[in-house]
């Protein structure tokens, strides 16, 4: 297991939730972390994944892990499962640790990496690592907290967690919830996967996937649009394509909410042809 | 005074306002402590209590701040009466030091825990620390957060602050308002104190006061709701109660908003019996 | 360049954005900040500003930066030309570095401070500091985040960011989005320039200016309101005007929203006679 065995802790942890930031959720796993090991440096990824939507989470946790340095670990709770017998894992990619619930969560990061490996986490290594006195709805505080802070401590390695994972993780992602992405007769179909905070409409459609094309129309809710290069290449109020810094396509309005103007959001159909 | 000598600093700060996120306030308080204590760790608890309620702000604050390392400090501002004659309090327990305004808000901690120990701070040592050019609706920046810098980089104590407070801070939280919570007839009767993330609503129902009751329904806005271990247990969209992490009586809507559904919110009335 | 020259690095850098907290766009930055330097001190001062208001961060930076210890760095990416030819600018003022896009958002901090000075960031040097395979549309992360890394750990200097920039920036942000700011027959008036988490409007109207003017009554939206010490010296609903402690002229309702109450904001006229 050489990709598990080259996890070196930074001592960074990021957390990316649906818990929202109102209520003093978050803060409490950081005071659980830091109670476990007080060097931690704690970075919030985002805490306004949908509750519901573990995909989202990791769609977002494949495109931003590897802008952090090596040896950071990832905490991921979006958990509607919680306080089932549903597994807990840890993946290994390019020297990042990852911990997520067992939900499809970790699929889009083992779908862009093959060299991802992961690990169940044992429930009795929880308790060897004092894990205890588990509630039943709240994980994210009782076991991923003191789980980050143990790899980020580097006190206990991934591999030491539990066994091997080795059905793909990417199966059971596209079984939890279709992608819809597919291409038939030049005309390439994906969705929009999450909508950010200037109304734009963030799609799994990716730049390695638009190369082949040569047309280069992109049609949403009935209108087709143009492909730019920035935001700023529009006339103030245009709608337009783009392929944004995370490199997905994405539908934009200079100056504006494309998720307003077009009335659509999560799920809507993409194509380009 | 034992339990205030046993304040060791941890170099930990959490803060806990009704500033909100949108505005620069809560990164100018960190900037004032970093600036008189730069090693310090500083973690937000929350920023969203609602104005006026400070009983709020001390629920959650009695109910988190043992997750974090013994020698943090806490502070909470949420102060309606901020430039008026309103004393200052650091209440230790637990080897924690907890900051707020005299109005009620550490009620809740000190109901809790009987050990705490509280003192006013006196006007006077302010200056002594060079607490200067005070605002008069901005005491968050303008003490306490040189206050808690002084605290947890250990140059002063808790006990050199003022006077030991010696009338119980309960009484006050109670006068202040009304948790509602009594007993009659086998029914316990209590209330929402606050609505979180998902629309759950939670109460100031403790799972200590739900053990003695043999009957365990539970009824809210005119429905009747079963007990649950977890939120999975129930149907998609079935209402229920549980024991939430927090060890108090919460209500919950599987997949869903109980807040929306049931149309309550702060306030509302809950009986089990 | 004395002014530039006594910038001496304390590790602390603080981030002003219009991207939000929904997102992980402020999370990423905060990584690559720590893969270029990890021991960085990063503050959130505020992500909500407003897209396409550049001043209203401007206002906010001028007004908070000094609460931070010399020595900070402060990023401010509201930034409508991203991936255009837009200049990037270093201002370095009482010790402090400020890095933000050349389009009036520095003005404010220039205007208020007579001896800030500026420098043009040079492309060539952007290359020479490893900052490369930058996105068309997020600038934050590929340039002002690795360029805020290498000023707070002091690998670079910011006179060697690039040359002087001569022209004034007060006169480029006046240009940008006039202030509205006037005396007329004892008559000051200013315009709203925030709305605060409270509902209070936050004018351009500074104490300075108020000073002179021997009438003290304040309108806006039609109402004549006096001038308040504190929220609590007013009765619970009553429309008030005060000096906030940032120092300029705020509208507010005690124990509410003076913009909910007033229906009116940002841009609104104010004025003092």
């Amino acid at each position: 297991m050489l990709g598990m065995a080259a996890f070196a802790p930074s001592g960074i942890i990021t957390l990316t939730t649906d818990f929202g930031l109102e209520d003093p959720f978050v803060g409490v796993m950081k005071g659980r972390i830091l109670a476990r090991f007080a060097a931690a440096r704690i970075v919030d990824l985002t805490h306004a994944v949908p509750a519901q939507r573990p995909l989202e989470a990791g769609f977002w946790l494949s495109r931003c892990f590897a802008y952090f340095p090596a040896g950071t670990v990832h905490v991921a709770v979006v958990d509607p499962g919680v306080g089932t017998a549903r597994a807990i894992l840890c993946t290994v990619v390019a020297g990042h640790a990852l911990l997520a619930p067992d939900n499809g969560l970790l699929g889009a990061v083992a779908a862009c990496h093959g060299d991802a490996e992961t690990v169940d986490v044992a429930s009795e290594r929880l308790g060897s690592l004092g894990v205890q006195r588990v509630s039943a709805t709240f994980h994210g505080r009782d076991i991923f907290a003191p789980l980050a802070a143990e790899l980020a401590s580097g006190r206990c390695t991934p591999q030491s967690l539990g066994h091997r994972r080795t059905a793909p993780l990417a199966e059971r992602a596209t079984a939890g919830q279709a992608t819809g992405r597919s291409v038939r007769a030049g005309i390439l179909t994906g969705s929009v996967v999450t909508v950010d905070h200037f109304g734009n409409l963030i799609t799994d459609i990716e730049a390695q996937h638009l190369a082949p094309l040569e047309a280069r129309e992109v049609c949403i809710a009935g209108r087709t649009l143009s492909l730019r290069r920035t935001y700023a290449e529009g006339r103030p109020g245009e709608l337009m394509a783009l392929v944004n810094s995370f490199d997905v396509l994405e539908i934009a309005e200079r100056d504006g909410s494309a998720a307003l103007t077009l009335g659509v959001g999560r799920g809507a159909t993409v194509t380009v042809g």
